[in-house]
């Protein structure tokens, strides 16, 4: 393809920047500005080389040259990397003179898109490089790194290998339509191939919440009654002071919302307005989105103080794993000496002092339960919708053995399926689909 | 030295990052990481290879890393580049993973400071990387460029290796005090000698004024009357709506500063309060401004209508060159259509209407003839200082030979014309200088 070129460093001014060049005849014209010992045309692949960058007696800067060649670089065709330094004059200026030279300057994400055009990687491993730059903790990371490694095009390649196996040979079926006693595809081996497909999409489609919650971070709702201290802890958990608090009931009128990452996981803490019988009509307004935020939270932290008699507990809607906390541990006697500590089912802390350890630990392990534990997690959403419309195909593919329908409508409904799985890794797609992906890319890559 | 590691591609996201390590066991300690085909250990110098970071099973990120062996590489010692992908988690993880293996993180221009220790350039050298990631302009590229490609260095070593061959011989008189008669320095090869290094320095002197106007830009004022358009002019010069514009006599107070680059000339535009006579205080302060704004500028640009009687154009001190202009030539008849335009000694112009590329071009012109056309141009104030020193002390030396001195005092000024000299390039230095002059780098340089 055309070469093209863009800045492939973050954008600023910084040591040194590096500039992509990729596509046909890169080498070509990186060398009619390059003066090193020797043209970059005769190097050997994957070798970096000292020189200038000239024009017309003018030298821009002094370069590191590496030298990737077809099919061996990371979209597939040759490619010249300019390492320069770093200021933004140089770095643009050698965009510029790139482009007089016979460039086009890359569109967002087009290098990664030549990647997959190239077929050096699948349609799901190219979002996962996207996702991969645009990771802010561990389990996020470890995510990306994983559908980049083809975790997810594995998983899906190899059940939509076994339906276009068995989709041929229902298929050849309908070729010999006449000859009735034909049954090419055994209908009790395509049963259990259904319901093993169907199980391990049900599994990929339960797996995207814990995808989600790690590209989203896990929803934290921090829930009680006024003055038990749930701004205090919230500023506790994020080591600031983010929330406003005073003696005052009703400080907290909106929901506060902050991400912290402990051991890795993402958490979106949100601290709420204190729950009680009031007739104000705008603390109701906070009271109803806090009942609002315990209800859609994924870990709901219920805080009581050692006086409260655990008012409102049980009209408290909440679908998430609910962790019981006493704030205001200190107070109690002969317990200050030993904080924290938990007692009973409840995790005594004071968030005062910053004796929050043992909740920390707890939010973890909540966290670490309600994530899906399979080998594969969906994080896309175009992903999981890909995967839904699959079990749904498989799922009338299923009822449709079950109705003893014929072959030629189960092939429909197979092949809607195969296609909605080739849609994730890109074996099916179209060009609104690519240009929709690759568009959220940034530049350079 | 000891390994050391940092981010070296600018702050922020962005398709790849770079994270550069140095020093003894740079290789091994990437090793202990780094899984590809083969240990980096082993592969050739110059040489990039692909493979992933990993610990304890944990892999961060797939990489490429560049490996450069001693002494062939920026600073001199072993070194390797991990490009890895440009997302913040990834760098600063790899970061904390290369400290975890024994790593040192770098200090802002470590690497350029051992390079300058390992030898491989100058003091001088070393700054001009520095000056060569700031830059905004080509001209400051330019200057910044050829300091690192030793210009600089190279025309005070040469004045200094004859300085220190001939003051050898005034030492070895010294020696040899009893006996008077002998004269291995001769003193009128000596005066010759002082005198053509005292007209090169007094040239690298002048110099600087043109460095400082390319890296701090060339002060241009924009003076006139009340309501000629000084205003309009700036914006125009600019792009944008940068002052305020209106009727009323007086709009612009306080003197107003921006850059722009032309012709990749730096220039800083300073708008000024129009010159009347006035009563209201707060207007003849702004006045007062424009006066001194007049006196300091390189340029001034002096803004007039066609129909002003030129007043006050005596009484302004101007030191640098002076631009006539007739603005809102526009106006006047017959020549509306042929704008812009160039009569007798003034340029034609119309701010409003952007008809302003004769005044464009006369400023280039005007910033050409007031800059330094020596092949060396000295930009930097340490340096310009250390001229100063030395230029001082070869007067003393000139004055002393005129005085008919002794050797040893003629070699006590010799000496610190060398000394002065040696600052430059970093033959002499000492431990605060250095810290000093490294601590303006960025992290990873």
């Amino acid at each position: 393809m055309e070469p093209i070129c863009a800045i492939s460093t973050p954008y600023g001014t910084g040591g040194i920047a590096v500039v992509r060049v990729s596509g046909e005849g890169s080498i070509a014209i990186v060398d009619t500005l390059f003066r090193g010992r020797v043209p970059l045309a005769g190097v050997k692949a994957n070798t970096v080389h000292f020189g200038r960058i000239e024009r017309d007696k003018e030298v821009l800067d002094e370069v590191l040259c590496t030298v990737f060649r077809a099919p061996h670089s990371f979209t597939g065709e040759e490619t010249v990397e300019i390492a320069c330094h770093g200021s933004l004059f140089i770095q643009q200026e050698l965009l510029r003179w790139l482009i007089d030279a016979g460039c086009r300057a890359a569109e967002p994400g087009e290098f990664t898109r030549r990647a997959f055009l190239n077929g050096k990687i699948d349609l799901s491993q190219a979002e996962a490089v996207a996702d991969l730059i645009a990771a802010q903790s561990k389990a996020e990371k470890d995510l990306a790194l994983s559908q980049l490694r083809g975790a997810v095009s594995n998983a899906l390649n190899e059940l939509r290998e076994r339906l276009l196996h068995f989709t041929s040979l229902v298929e050849l079926e309908l070729d010999f339509a006449d000859h009735e006693e034909l049954e090419f595809a055994d209908r009790s081996e395509l049963k259990r191939l259904a319901e093993e497909i169907e199980s391990k999409l049900a599994d990929l489609m339960a797996s995207f919440r814990t995808g989600n919650a790690i590209r989203n971070g896990i929803s934290v709702a921090i829930i009680g009654a006024p003055n038990v201290g749930k701004s205090t802890l919230l500023n506790a958990l994020l080591g600031e002071q983010r929330a406003i608090v005073s003696d005052i009931q009703g400080t907290t009128r909106d929901t506060i919302e902050d991400t912290l990452v402990i051991d890795g996981i993402l958490f979106r803490l949100i601290d709420t307005a204190g729950l009680r019988e009031t007739g104000d009509k705008l603390e109701n307004m906070g009271i109803e989105r806090s009942r609002k935020a315990a209800e859609q939270a994924q870990i709901v932290v219920r805080v009581e103080v050692p006086a409260t008699n655990e008012v409102q507990r049980d009209d408290l809607p909440c679908s998430g794993t609910v962790i019981e906390v006493v704030n205001k541990a200190d107070l109690i006697e002969g317990l200050s000496d030993h904080l924290p500590a938990t007692k009973d089912e409840r995790i005594y802390i004071s968030a005062k002092k910053g004796d929050i350890e043992p909740l920390r630990r707890e939010l973890v392990r909540a966290a670490r339960e309600t994530m899906h534990t399979g080998a594969v997690t969906l994080s896309n959403a175009r992903h999981y919708e890909a995967v839904c419309r699959a079990h749904e195909a498989i799922t009338r593919v299923q009822q449709g053995m079950h109705d003893c329908l014929s072959g030629e409508l189960l092939a429909m409904d197979l092949k809607d399926c195969i296609d909605a799985l080739g849609e994730v890794t890109g074996q099916i797609t179209n060009q609104e689909v690519l240009a929709n992906i690759f568009s959220k890319f940034c530049i350079g890559k």
